[in-house]
């Protein structure tokens, strides 16, 4: 593992959730961009300290040389760093699972890709939410025809917690709203790639054709960041689609909502519902789908953890996610492409359709919010 | 009354919300487009045979040659007719309750403004929603500063009962689709026009600086009126502000809903909860506040019909509305300015102003989706 | 009328209910204990001086002088006059409707019964709860077997607003929890009753076997009156009841809800978001049934005032349940069994049964909440 | 472990919560009644096959006999054999954390808590639930007074999947519902031990003094066994509670609610959306308190896996408790006795008082639903 120390945000369930289930052991790392820190935090999980890097170079090449060395890493690091570690460790034939977004350009993330490819190597992309079993129930149900044709997809991350300048007092935000770190963006990045990503999940077929996006820096020093932003989005075929995100929506948790709309039924989900699914066929009452019960699709069941009514949570999604992850991983590892058709979970093309969005969204937003072909 | 006769979805509640506390009585009116219809009708509520007219004009001649003629007219026909039934009413000297869209054009709309301003007539328009006392409240608190500097406004209605083209079979909703009878839009002008008349009630320091405006027809036939689209606008002094609007969200009721963010808290209303406001403080527990309770400010408490708890529903808003309309009149009669000025309805200026939205809407719908300066 | 004048709870919504669809017009009163404060209050509601009376007896003897003097009175004083008056009306061949609980005891309810029916006039209750088109809903859905046997009935009515000893500023609550004026119950005639209520129309064919009751006085000072209690109930057929009624839950608005669970299936109703019922089907999704849907049974939509997603409220279901008060005088004046047998209503046998629902509980719960049979 | 193998309902949480944050290593069992497929379940979890045992007893005798043998153990398999497999385990000088109900009777679970007190070993009870941030928000509200004096206490698992006898399809569920297995009662040893435990946790100065208990079997091949169950408690110093306890609520998922009532607010939490509570005041807007919020109580931040709005899940939950087994178990290895009086988990006297409240409750409900003392 790289990054992931001591305070981060993200470190602990990233390990949760690769070390659920068996998946995958944590032996080595390079946890903190302090490398004292970081070495200590290793020793505190029980950690060989030898197996604790100073960066991840060290990590990369130390590991290289031994017999037992990792096959496997996990990049929690801030953004900006991402591109560099990520080609590191697939250059040292490691499969990797980075944190998104990806990279800051679309020319990175297809280089990683490229990279990956040839390599024979797994790239998974750190889009946590997208394993629960309702999303797959979701997916399951566009699939099979249950919304009619797909017209609307209102995708929504919102919180509030960034409302005032609290990056003034706290250096794990600073880097979020400094551009250097952050890449070209924040909220579209940081928060809107995620249900972008369900919704790629849900909507397999849906390709933008073209799409607008208005920005704005509520905290005036935050610009030329946003932390506010909506985005519309022509699908090709007719469908429509529109992106709030914010972390100035005052009061708010995170407000991640799906909404998919077709032209006999809509289906909603909601991040701090997780476990619930409402479905809504015209001129039927609304329906409250609840996972792990039998009438869901047999997808949606796969990867329960527990019978009904007890609440998953975000830890159940992760832990799916790195499940898939380790199943793509020994896949690869023995050419079973059969396995890897079977597997859906955020892989490179995800990590390279992130990026890509958000470098369009910043195109049409500096460009005083106008309508841009999608490329 | 001219319209809401036999079958009609919104005559009931004009009549019921108006003679409610005695604010009015009926005693005429051309009630249908069929006269004999509209003469049964008439005489079902018990109203004079001689006072049940064969069409607006001879309401109003007929009205006219009586002592004891109406003082006031309410407009409850398709959107096509209301622009000349209201300006022979306000010709006659009439206080006219006109439903919404007042008109086609902002300029029909300004000259009927001109005109019972002119007359020294009451000119309101049926903005029915706006009558909750939680809108009142909401309105309280953002003018006591409780949400700090408003940034976002984000308004929805959208419901998904024309998901499927049911005009086909239904003549009231056909009208709606018809350029010729519903105006230059169908959502935007019928569905749209209340929230955003109730973000006006709110926030009324906030003016477009400028918009645009994405409409679909998800149902073909229905082109050129769209029956989705999504506003977003810019207004001065940089808060931004989203507008959903849809007759094709499948499975929704009405998801009327009207969300204030500011620095400091947010702001959520919902019209199928209207006893109900959510207050959002960052940092704070999200807090449910509740028509009735003492808490309030005096404005969201002064219109109650009863102690907490019991609902109240949309008959409530719209009596109180109705209310406001006869208070304004009975002000206007006898040249009360002070009264005038204390009294908050939707006048003629909300007429014109949800005209005017319209309007600006389509004119950067039909232009590709581009921002234009709201005029 | 009778009562229900300046700052009374309960008047207003007795007089634009009754008054509203013109079911009933009101011409007379002795709205107050006071009668100069009665006689000022009737003056502003537009009624004759003449007709406004020092008290109840002034006003059934001189209506009775009159040969238009009124046909039926609605009684909304406290308890403890409602026996006495409404004996007196009925005496006056007056159709009553009357405040709830109805009386003290059984002997008197039963004693008003007999004198309506032996003088064929109308004696309904105000259980206005009871006309929301939710309710026809659950009662038909039982009626038709969609829950299979029923099991279980959860009622509840447990509000907050005397959690601390309010009466003693308020006379309006002073004489609720005074024996003399509220009878020998508080809570569980003043609340209880509704959901009770609500309960025998949705489930007719349930009879009480024998209760057991607990009551307490949280407030010390209002025993020996209870502010909270709970009574458990056995069905003959083995049905199980329970039902909590409070005035001391702190913080909870009404929380009157009605919760039927039968073999198959459950329905839940609550006051307080009385436009919806949640339908739950054993292995299958909640459902949330919306007044005003084509899905529901044709005797949830008879009375609906307008189309679906304008919230109706409490005032649209009292103006039902006088809806159908006046369809009962009607057809009780003209010897219309047909019609009375179709009509629904809570009738002088409603009364009763409240009154003796009450009455089994006090004896339950003074004999130290032990079983008793239902008698 | 002992018990959780293949297919069992609960074995999996066990397993995970224990190893998850490395509280404890997994390496030894006795997975199920079938030897050989409890040894399989253990190889596929990856146990030295040696380890995998044929029964409990050879399971302790073996490992006893090791250097490296087990410390402590998990007993997760159905009532009847928990009393002896515990007994024999801590007679082996082990830990135990043990299913709920701890035994069928007082008499002995008081043996095992003696017996656990004797060895200087920890007897924890798989209370699950209790581990949550907002339960112990909730003890900690409580304990500052934030409430007032706590007067009534209502209790609530009542879900809908056993409406049907599923019972003669389903060995699972089957020996739930007989005796010589589940012990004197179903629902309420199963389900109502569960809200039971989290209010002596929220309320730890309530003390029963008297109960009542209303059981029924609407399957009614599950007599004697209830499949529902109305509790009323009267505790010493006035304060009244009532639980209600189901396998028949049709259609409902757990509906497992706590809610406390104070004199001056009440809180009210749901099993369902556990990272929320509800606080509300009398007379002032509910608030709804999120997990990982700063404006909670530090214990109730002090467990948290991830930051606030990430929903957490019943494995967070588990893993604070078995984390807290884990403490008192190295606590108690040490004599740590400060530390001990520091933690708070369910422990042996959890176990004694939630067989203790189903004895009282049985005896009451088989005497015909009479107020029993408590004992
Ligand atoms: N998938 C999600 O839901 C989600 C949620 C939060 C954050 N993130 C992403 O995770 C990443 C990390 O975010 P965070 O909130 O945990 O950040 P953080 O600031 O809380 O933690 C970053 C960690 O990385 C370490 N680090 C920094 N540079 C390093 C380097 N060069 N080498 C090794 N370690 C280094 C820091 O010492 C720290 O421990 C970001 O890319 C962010 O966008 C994703
Ligand atoms: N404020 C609201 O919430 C709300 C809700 C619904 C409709 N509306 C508006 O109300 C108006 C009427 O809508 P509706 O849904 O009741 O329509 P509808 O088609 O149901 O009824 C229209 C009524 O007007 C009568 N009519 C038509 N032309 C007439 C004429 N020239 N003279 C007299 N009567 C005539 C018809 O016979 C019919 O009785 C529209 O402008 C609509 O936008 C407002
Ligand atoms: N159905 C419901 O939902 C509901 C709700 C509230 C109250 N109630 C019932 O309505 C009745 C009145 O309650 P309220 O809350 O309005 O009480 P209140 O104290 O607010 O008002 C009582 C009114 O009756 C008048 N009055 C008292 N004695 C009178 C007499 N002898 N003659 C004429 N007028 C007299 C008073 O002056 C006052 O105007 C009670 O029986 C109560 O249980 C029912
Ligand atoms: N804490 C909770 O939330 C919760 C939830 C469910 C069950 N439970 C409790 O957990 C226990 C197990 O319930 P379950 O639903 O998992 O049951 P289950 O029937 O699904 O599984 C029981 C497991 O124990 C094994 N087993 C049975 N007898 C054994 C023996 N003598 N030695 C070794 N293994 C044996 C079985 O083979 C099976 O693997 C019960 O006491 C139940 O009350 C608690």
């Amino acid at each position: 593992m790289v990054g992931g120390g001591r305070g981060s945000q993200i470190g602990y369930i990233h390990r949760s959730a690769a070390m659920r289930d068996r998946s995958f052991d944590l032996v080595a790392g390079a946890f903190d961009i302090d490398p004292a820190r970081g070495a200590a935090f290793g020793a505190g999980l029980g950690l060989d300290p030898e197996r604790c890097y100073r960066d991840h170079e060290a990590l990369f090449a130390g590991e290289a040389a031994r017999t037992d060395g990792v096959e496997a890493v996990s990049i929690a690091t801030p953004n900006n760093t991402h591109y560099a570690i990520a080609r590191a460790a697939l250059e040292h034939g490691l499969h990797v699972v980075c944190e998104k977004p990806l990279c800051f350009t679309v020319a990175e993330a297809e280089e990683l890709q490229r990279l990956a490819h040839g390599r024979g190597r797994v790239l998974g992309v750190a889009y946590g939410y997208s394993g629960y079993g309702t999303i797959e129930q979701a997916r399951a149900m566009v699939a099979a025809g249950e919304l009619g044709e797909v017209r609307l997809v209102n995708l929504q991350f919102a919180h509030g917690f960034h409302s005032a300048p609290v990056e003034e007092d706290n250096p794990a935000i600073r880097w979020r709203v400094d551009p250097r770190f952050a890449g070209p963006s924040y909220v579209l990045g940081d928060l809107a790639t995620h249900p972008l990503y369900i919704s790629e999940v849900i909507c397999p077929d849906l390709k933008i054709g073209r799409l607008m996006c208005a920005r704005q820096s509520f905290v005036a020093s935050r610009a030329p960041l946003e932390d506010n932003a909506v985005t519309l989005m022509e699908y090709e075929g007719g469908a429509f689609g529109t992106v709030w995100t914010s972390a100035v929506n005052a009061g708010a948790i995170h407000s991640q909502k799906v909404r998919i709309v077709g032209s006999r039924a809509s289906l909603e989900w909601w991040d701090e519902r997780p476990n619930q699914l409402s479905f809504e066929v015209q001129g039927e009452p609304v329906r409250v789908l609840e996972r792990g019960m039998p009438y869901l699709h047999p997808e949606a069941l796969a990867e329960d953890h527990i019978s009904v009514g007890h609440a998953e949570g975000l830890f159940e999604s992760w832990t799916n996610i790195y499940g898939r992850f380790a199943a793509a991983m020994r896949a690869t590892g023995r050419g079973d492409a059969a396995t890897l058709a079977g597997l859906r979970y955020p892989d490179a093309a995800a990590g390279v359709a992130g990026v890509r969005w958000v470098e369009n969204c910043v195109r049409s937003a500096d460009a005083g919010g106008v309508w841009v072909d999608y490329r």
